[in-house]
Parts: structure tokens; sequence; C-alpha cells
């Protein structure tokens, strides 16, 4: 249930207000070359403070890899990681362990379990993603290696696009100075891609990617190449004419498809849209109720993202880059 | 790569025109009555020539249930069945073996395997889904006995949104005599859902949804709440704020989050949209390449859809009744 | 729960005395030869009535291959077949809904599932074996394109080692002339294993094999290389040391372990030995009670084996492929 | 690859001389009560330096619980830990990376991966186990909960059985003194089981038990109830006869089945065997090889354990823990 993969797969633990965050990625391949000072540099890029409007909490997020590599090189061993907590405020959460916050995870997780951790969301908090990112940093590096890159982008923020960083701060500012958050679109592309790559019916590509995304906290929204767009369109509009090129290689004129067709990759980029909603913490006064049903307002306190996506870009690019890798080692098993 | 689902667990298999698609439904409870002429009822709902502009191959699509029954009720024994293939009219694909239609699975699928069936589009074809749709109404009926119920309805043809049944005929009747093809969005609501279904991490229910409705052919996009829209709005704008029933029981007094939160559900309907392309196959010249790369023309031959939405309604829900039902059975296992 | 395997995949069903049994291969590799009459053979294996003292239940056993294969060669889609019941009799079990027969599964699969079909042992009996020996069949023709092969040899039935097909015959036909069973034991050797197959810690390879062993009906012991004998020795008389072979190839002069060290092979034979209880279906007057719990006695009905061993090598040969070409697929990701 | 079960699923890392062992224990229910010091004492059974002839490597193995409990009381979320290595002496195996140990990982880990840790046999190493009872540990006290107990008791050492503890030392230390390690027999019985657990068909009890307890290093052989004498019997002498117990009750008259009928428990005690050689570590001088095949000889260094068995009994115990919580949970959802 915490696991992701098949072959590659990543398992998770960690409540936000806990000792530590970790997993452990297994089925990573032996022999690959890994960079521990770029790793934990592709861990920073989603740290708080980092940005306007990003939580203050004040997180190192050293990550200690335990297992699986030695002098730089995988084992094809499982990769135990650990990320400590160490600047958690449970006090800010003093009172809320019989409140339900709105739009948060506080009812249907005590709804399932009949018991949960309040401090900072526990389990729920999107700290969480701190081990997605230190397992995809590390199937980014091995993804390099076969010369397949992902970028990612932020092309919306609330209503506005194309905003530069300078007024995409200004924005977000104006947001947080009202004790309000925003949402927010990232385009994700992964360039390099081999042919082939992707299970045919319930494992398709475009499946595996959605389901990696749509599990990063506040994800309300998957497409993948035109996307929704396609919903209006035409047959005749939105085909990818096959083309021959100079080097006897085959590709499309078009990318309407988004790099996979049937579910497999077709070498041109894959490019996907993930939607973010607006983090439900608001820095006002929010009306709500406690376990027994009485209204209770809160108070705002705790140290939260007025929008998450600047530092979801990281996040983004480490889950595709786990499914990414993922595929790449289930194909080597198409054939003898 | 062919099975869907963690406890309730669904692997398929079969060809366009080979002798048989079919599946076997595992961990479905015992137990459990089924009523086989229903089941047949809700398969013929996605079966071909039902609507305007849907595939005229004839197929009756009998559902051979070959195990895991007896007496009407369910055994707990994995569910073995079969749907003849009966109407194939595979010369419709002579001299195809060796051309990729566009926007198809022919190049990715041949890339992926180094052969494949070129007859139907293999298993590549949409005729796949059969095999969900029989597993799906066991689902439906098993939900149904816990008050669960799933609905789906056809909100957007090509460009159009609010049409009539009628006006939506005419729509895709318009389309089809220019020898093309229209997309649309199909909107599903599951209603009478308990609280508490979903898992917290890379198993939100929203993960597992829109994996289920993304590997469906020709979807490219997946949202549920307010999806897309959401990026857009302020967190004051998309708060779902509780409230206590007359009855005592919780519910929030709006549904932006479309029934689940932090992946799990809480008791309001779970509300999605899926968008879909319009399918590549057009009833015109279309200009592609052989496998040497050398351009062709392939003209218009087999019996397609001009607009998959009207039968893809049963499909949908078949894919969400079986994501539910098994989150449902996985919910048990929370305590000792 | 009715699957087997993480890359070469089988799920199978079926009941005893239902339409049929049957399975899906999934993960089978593409591109590989298939000779048909050559399975069916291998499948014949197994059938009843072909050696002294196996059941007279005359099933033809005929394999329905449906998907995954054509002109010969598999596809790489899952391969979905069935084996039609055809000579079940199901009266011989009229009355025994209501009783537990001793030492089988009546009983403890009422208390599982609430429910059970009594006809033939339902999904119980070893007629679920039939779909095993379908899909190793497969898995044993992609195994000797690879130069690996599998046999099997009955070294003991009841207390008698050494026999002769003859005296095996004697002693069977003797057993069952008292109405009554024998158990025994079968040798598996693997030979032409590479070197490397195999997880180093939970999916150690004797832990696949003793779970696929141990899965077959009856068995009741599992061991490999000089096994439970090797408990009474010291470690200076079970070392394999290891030598250069002319050809420059590496080698182990002994092989007490059986070709597997640290659950990977070493390239020396796999030797494993599986003991079969004798089956608890007499030909005789035997006591038991009913679901109430008051004694009845049952009267030897339906057609029974006196000895399973000779009906057992083909589902060893079938289990045992089933497991190397899963770890031989496995391999080929354990490195970029 | 490192995970073991289904729903209660137990995946682990770390190498022998790496910083940490560790593991996630995931799908652990909510709401069990978990005496943390107990835990402690349990993991210290299968410490070094306990007994006899065991490894002198003094390991604290002080385990560090990182997620998943809070006030004493599991969450329902993955339980993340680790236990730190502290006195590793890797300087032990210097020289050793390219000669390969008879009997031990080493070769066949090389030839899979193409690269490993030679410190204390990495990843191959039966340090892994601790992160096993560290997890066992934890189910141990679940089921303790239910009213389920594993007991476990070394029945042979070498060729001897019914020592007593003195005359067992006494035989471990004669062939510890002589440079050479003992094999033996542990038996495991598993009391309190309630009726109907375990799957019908792959997913045996005793095919599951079977792969816990021979994944465990060192075992080459597996037998539950009357095990491998059964092969020698007739089926009038191996019946287990129902009766009803004066309380309502059903139970059999004898256990030769091991409390395991068709694959699914019947309520009377699980009776298994494991049989263990003779770990391949001499104080001795020993003949091998190298990578390039040039004979070697390695001399007797690194502390290592005379007989695994008195540490064998906690990992023995936390495999069967285990299995049967696992399976305790999966047969929830056997009914809607």
């Amino acid at each position: 249930m915490n696991t992701l993969g098949k072959i590659l797969s990543l398992t998770t633990f960690g409540e936000s207000h806990g000792s530590a965050m970790g997993g452990i990625l297994d089925g990573f391949p032996a022999g690959v070359s890994i960079d521990v000072d770029k790793l934990q540099e592709f861990v920073d890029l989603r740290r708080p403070r980092q940005s306007v409007g990003s939580s203050q909490r004040d997180e190192q997020d050293r990550v200690e890899l335990l297992s699986g590599l030695r002098h730089g090189q995988s084992l094809g061993t499982p990769i135990g990681f650990i990320v400590r907590n160490t600047d958690a405020r449970s006090s800010d959460y003093d009172g809320m362990h019989n409140c339900y916050r709105p739009s948060h995870a506080d009812y249907t997780w005590e709804a399932k379990y009949g018991i949960r951790d309040p401090r900072g969301g526990g389990r729920a908090s999107a700290r969480e993603t701190v081990a997605r990112v230190v397992a995809g940093g590390l199937a980014v590096q091995a993804l390099e290696q076969l010369g397949i890159t992902i970028f990612s982008a932020i092309v919306q923020v609330g209503p506005h696009r194309g905003l530069t960083p300078e007024s995409m701060s200004d924005v977000i500012r104006y947001a947080a100075d009202d004790g309000d958050t925003l949402g927010g679109i990232v385009e994700c592309v992964v360039s390099g891609v081999p042919v082939g790559l992707g299970e045919p019916v319930f494992g398709k590509l475009q499946a595996q990617l959605a389901a990696a995304m749509m599990s990063i906290p506040s994800v309300h929204g998957f497409e993948y190449g035109d996307g929704f767009d396609m919903a209006s369109k035409r047959g005749s509009d939105v085909m990818d004419v096959f083309e021959k090129r100079e080097d006897g290689s085959i590709c499309t004129t078009t990318n309407h498809s988004g790099g996979i067709q049937g579910g497999i990759t077709n070498g041109e980029d894959i490019i996907m849209r993930i939607a973010f909603k607006p983090v439900p913490t608001l820095m006002r006064d929010v009306p709500t109720i406690d376990r027994d049903g009485y209204p209770v307002v809160l108070h705002p306190r705790g140290r939260h993202d007025a929008c998450v996506l600047p530092r979801a870009l990281p996040i983004v690019n480490a889950m595709a880059a786990l499914v990414i890798l993922d595929n790449y080692l289930i194909k080597k098993t198409n054939v003898l």
C-alpha cells in the first residue's frame, strides 16, 4: 500500500513529526554510478524556505543512505535511506487531535484507522514526499546515463499563465498576504525516451504516470499529450503522422499523443500536465467541527506553503523518473 | 502486467481476432448473489451496433462464466470467463502487417515485442475492454448489495456540451458522414460510498481511479472533484466545510474535493471526469509509412466507431466498480 | 491468491465439476516458438487412466489455447487457455455437501468461505493442477530453447525405494486392492541452468521452488541439495569446493548445495526432493462427522488415485519450469 | 524482491558491514498495543554472543522505531525501523574481494550483479535476518492479542536428538574446537490458530510457510505435519478423523496433517520442521579459487557461528508470525 512500482519499487514510511522519514528503493540496477552530492542538491529543491510563500519549517533534509551503494556505485541491493525530522513544532497542533480541518485528511484518516497522529498531519502530510524525492533523484541519475532527461515547469499559478519568476512571486505573495493559498499547473516533459516502454493493458504508461502523479498530495487532475483539449477535436485534427528521418529512424511530425501510443512510448517527448489545488491550510480563522460534531474555529498556526507549486517540481520529476526507469527495466523481460 | 487490483484482481487476455476474449476475476468475495441475466445486460451496453456511429462488427458477446459461481452465488474462488470472437473479419487487415497506422499502437507494439498480431489491432484493440465489463459487472452487483451505486454520463461530445441524445446522434453522424471521428468527456459519480476507502500514499483512491480510467483506450485526461479548475482558485474558494447532520453523521456542505480527502473517501459522492480523444481510425485515405519507412496510403476498411463515448459508459462504470470494491475489501484489513 | 510468479505469472481458475479449468499465463516472452502438439503430449502425462491405480475419470484434457500465440509463435501477450471438464460424475458426491471427509479440505474450506462446491472437491481438487501443467508445458518449451532441461523421477513409493516400473505397479496395486493409498517421493533435477538466477533475500530460489512445490496438493515436504541429511553433518563434510574447468569456466567438485548458493544458482544441477502424502480418499468405509457434528460413515464412491506419484511428475516439472523461467526473466533487470 | 507478504508486507535492506540494517513493515493493523521493551527482548534472542559457539561480533542491536507507532499503539501506517551496525570489522575481509568462499554466495552474487560488497558477506550475510526479527517481533505481539502463540525448539544438532541444553553446548563446543560447524533441525509449533487461514491454490499456507522458512540463510529442508515420513505411509495410517468436542467445536483426534488441510488451517496446532545445514565458514584453512580461477587458501578470520541453531529460533518464530498474521488479515476479505 505504501509501495510503488513493479521491478523498481519504492516503499516509504514516516510521519511529519515522527523521528524520521525514509524509504527503501528496491530493484535499482547494479553498477550505476551515483553522485551523492548531486542527489542532495536534487532533494534540496523541495526543501521549505527556498521560495516565496513556502513553509518556514527549517528542515535540513540531509539524506542518509544506509545501504545499497559502495564506492559510489549501486550494488543491486535495496537502497535504504532516512531523512531526520529536526524542526517539527508539534505544539502548533495542540488541541487539534479532536478537530477535523476542512479539506484535510483528518476526518477520513480517523474513519479508516480509528486512530491518527495529528501532529503536522502525521503521515498525511506532504512532508511524506521527501522520501519520493530521494528515490526519484537516484532514478534520475540512472536515466541520465541512458540519455533520458526530465524537465518540469510551472505553467500556471492561480488563474495566471506565462508568469515570469518575479511576477509569480508577486502573485503568491499577494495571496499569502491575504492569508490565502493558490493552486496551479505543472507541465512535465521526458525526453530521450526509447521506443517501446509501457505495458499494453492496465499498465499503459499513461496509467502508471497518472497514478504516480495523482498520488502527490493536492493533485486533482492529470492529462498527457493534448489531454482534455482532445475531447473537443476531430480525429483528423489530432493524428500524429509518421515520417522517416534522414538517419532512417521513424518519428511523428506532430505530438498530439504526448509520446505514448497504445500505452507504449513512440520515442517522441512524453508531455503531461498536472493540476494542483490550492492547499487548504489558510492563515485565517477557519470554521469546522470537532469529533463530536460541535462547531469550532481554527486559528492559524503552523508553518505552511501559500503555494506548493515551486516545491512540487522535483516531486513531479521524481515520480516521472521512478515510473520511466521501472518500465525501462520491465521492457528487458519482453523477450527471452 | 495484464492484472489490475490487489485483493480483487482482474487478469485479462485476448486478441481482437483471436478465438476469444476473457479473464479471471480473483478475490471476489464468497456468498454474493449474482444475477447472470443482469450481468449479460450490463455487458450488452458496450456491444457494437447499439448506437449511431458505432462499429458494425456484429458480436453477440455472450458471456460464458466457467467457474467461481454455483446456484447463483459466488464461491470465493476465481471467476473464469470467456467471450467468443465470432464476427472478426481479418481480411480487412490484409496487407496491414507491415504498415503503421498513425496514432495507433502498431509501431510502438512492434518495437516492444518484435512481433504483433495486426488483425483488428490484436490485443491493442478496444475489444479488449469486453473482459473488463464482464468483471466490472460482477463488481457492480456486489457493490449494489452494499448500497453503492455508480452512474456515468456523456457531458461533452466534440466541442458540444449539454446535448440531448438526439442532438448527440446528429453531431456524431455529421462527423461520421465526413469520414471523421469525435472525442468527448464522460462524468462518473459513485454514490453511497462508505467513509474510509483508499490508501494514504501511493494508493490514494484518486490515483487508483486515475490509473484505471487512463488504462481505457483513447483516454487522455482524468480529474476528480473540481479538477483542473481548482488550479485557478484560491484555497478559500474550494474548502469543503464540515457540518453535522440531523442524524448525527458528518458531511461537507460543498464537494469541491469530489468525495476524497487525503486519498480516502469522506462519504460524499465521488465525482470524476474522463477525457477521450477522437479515435484515429478515419473512413478516409490516410497517409503513413510502412516498416521500411516508405510512404503508403491507407484506404478505409474495417468497421469502426465514429465516437466511442456511448460504448465507453459501461467501461468507465466497470473500472470504477473494480477499484471501489477492491478498496472496500482492503479496508477490512486495517484493524485486527 | 490464485497467481504465481512475478514477471511470468500464472493465474488459474476452475472447479473439478465446473464447466472448465483454465488459466492465463502472463509475461511469457514474445517470439518463442511453441509446438502445440508437444504441449498436448506434455499435458497428457498427467491425464488419469494412464497408469496403475490412477483415477478412472476419463478426461480428454484437450487444451484450447485462446490467445497469445500466432503462427506457432508467442506474441508477448497473455496466453489464455481452457480445458473442458467432460467426464465429471457429480452424483458420486450426492449427500456429501454437509459431510467433512477426513484429511480433505471440506471443513477448512467451508470455514474460510462459508460456502463450497462439494462436487469432486470443487476447487480443492487436484484436477486444478491441469492448468499448471498447461502453463508449465509452455515454460518447458521456452527453457529448452535456452538449453535448460527438467527431469523428475519417482524415487520412493510407500516405504520402497529403487523400484522398477513393474514392481512399482505391483506395490500400488497391492495397496489399491486393499482400498488403501500410498505416498512417495519425487526427485526433480534441473540442468543447464545459467549462473545467477534467484533473488537474495525472501526470493531465494529455493524459497520460490519450495513454495511452488508445497502448493501441489498432497505435498508435505521439500528439500534441496543434501536437504534434511545436511542437518546431521559437519560443515567440512558438505562444502562444495570450486575448481576451474579446462574451458575456463568455474564449477564445484561436489554438489551438496543442490545448485543454489545464497539463494542464487551456481550453474550446477538444481536437485530437489518433494514428499507426497498418501491421498486420503480410501476405497473403504471411513468414519467422520457431518456439519452438525454427528457421526456418519462415508462409503467409497468416486474415481480416485491410489497413488498420485506417476501423475505428479509433469506437475513437478511444470512448477519447476514456471519458477526457473520467471527468474531467468527477472535476472535481465539486474543491470541497466 | 526484498519484500515478503501481501497485506502485511515486510521490505528489508542492509549490508552486513554497511551503516545499518532495517526495514519497513507495511500493512500492520492500527490500534495494536506494542510493548517496545518486549520487542527489544525478542530481538536480543538472536544477538550474537548469547550462546556457546555463536559469533563474537558484539552488536547491541538496538532497535530504532522511526514511524508507525504513537503512545505505544500502532497507527496503521508503515513501521520504519533501523538497527545500526556498530561492531563490523571489515579488515577481516581484506583481500577477499576477488576470492570465492566455498558454499558461500560470493560467486553466485557476483555472477548475478557484476558487483558485490565482500565485507562480511554484504547483503548475503545472515545479519540480514535482524530486520526480520524486528518485524516478526511486532507480528508476535499482534498475534498474542488474538490468542495465537508460536514456539520453536531445537530438536536435533548434528546427528544428535533429544539433547539437554548442557549436552547441546558440549556438542557444539566439540565441533567448534575442531574449527568445524554443525547443522540441525528446528521444530516450530503455532497454537491457537483460527480455522480458515491460508489460500487454496498457490498460496496454500504450507507453501507460504515453506517459502518463509526456506528464505532463512542455511535452511535446506522444510516439512509440516508428518512431513517426509508420510511418504512411506498408507492413507489409512495418516488420516485425521474428525470429532465433536464437548463444547460443540470440531477437532481431529490426530494431527498428521500438521494443522493444515487443503492449504487452510483446521484449528489444530501448525507443526513444521526446518533443516539447517552447517554453515560453511570454518575456522580452518579452506582451499578455493579466485576470480581468475587460480587456487588460493583462505585462512580463518572473522567472527562466526559454529552452530546457528540457537540464534535461529527467534528467526523461525518471526517468519512464522509474519505469515500467520498476513493470512489472518487476508481472511477478512473473503466475504463482503
